[in-house]
């Protein structure tokens, strides 16, 4: 249904894919767009292209980052013993702002799905097997989210890592079960890690 | 709250700003740009670009276009004779949906709201009254939206057409009482057109 001329319905058409917005939705932001001051349109339209153009995923860690390293891991005041493995970049976010974790982090890509097709070789286990090689690291925190994808994410990487003598945590419950862990509040989330607790499979 | 690196809490905070989009959405969206494809991304960025360099307001009826008339006004096919004024845009691409109507349109840009201080003078009723000048039009239908805004100004356009000679009618009942037109199915619009009322001020 293309209701519209040209470039407005192709502006609509580009909003409805992104996630959350329908077309109802992409109607209503394409004609705020076309109310809106041209400077800050041009803002948005900018921010999209240097996003794709500059940032790209942290060598080490593979948080988001402009640099090849992200700011975490180029930071030398970041305990190297601990090491926090989370699903996505957003959770490093969600647990940086709980000023609990002074350790280093390891974003996987996701977690164990085997309904969409995504199995331990989909995410950056590998990676995290590399960087656990050289013994700095004495415990890992794993901060998956606490529904089902997450806690199969767990238990797998636990049973890689406990043979290999570190001391394997997940954090303590208190994060409401079924959940998302990025939008867990700031407490709830600093007193998980406090709590965590070593892992009996 | 600055938790991300620069361009992606740049495009985070710039996403925020749209309607209907809260920072969580902001950064769910931001993600997703991050991990999309760059053409998709491009795309994108280009339409918001182009919607602002090339579409206008018809100068005749007000509604969205790429030339200086629109495309209903450029047609000869439509009748002259019966003039529909909406408040928005979207509204007219509405009522195009129905099929039921082959007159003209006239975009308001809003509807008579004195507490956001939207007064008769902020709207296009000069331009309107201007059209009408020249006797071409017999018949003024009022689709301003069935809610308190709408119905105060099709009272005020009602009491102005009135003594003009011009038939004045409203879209019949039909339409949910305090919604908005623009999310009328079809059918329900379609009836409001065809059991449409002369008004009684």
């Amino acid at each position: 249904m293309s209701a519209y001329d040209g470039v407005v319905q192709e502006l609509i058409d580009e909003l409805g894919q992104l996630p959350g917005v329908g077309p109802k939705s992409a109607q209503r932001i394409a004609f705020h767009i076309l109310s809106a001051d041209t400077e800050r349109v041009h803002r948005l339209a900018t921010a999209l292209t240097e996003v794709k153009a500059r940032v790209r995923f942290c060598e080490i860690c593979g948080n988001v980052s402009e640099e090849d390293q992200c700011r975490i891991c180029r930071d030398p005041r970041r305990d190297s013993a601990l090491l926090c493995v989370v699903e996505e970049a957003k959770d490093v976010v969600a647990i940086e702002r709980t000023r609990e974790f002074r350790g280093r982090y390891h974003v996987l890509g996701g977690a164990i799905n085997p309904i969409d097709g995504v199995g331990p070789d989909d995410l950056r286990i590998r990676e995290l097997m590399t960087r656990l090689a050289d013994g700095e690291v004495t415990e890992v925190i794993i901060a998956t989210d606490p529904n089902v994808e997450g806690e199969a994410t767990a238990t797998y990487l636990t049973r890689m890592l406990r043979p290999m003598g570190i001391v394997v945590s997940r954090l303590a419950s208190g994060l409401p079960v079924g959940g998302d862990l990025e939008y867990a509040d700031e407490i709830t989330l600093g007193r998980a890690f406090e709590g965590r607790r070593s892992i009996d499979v």
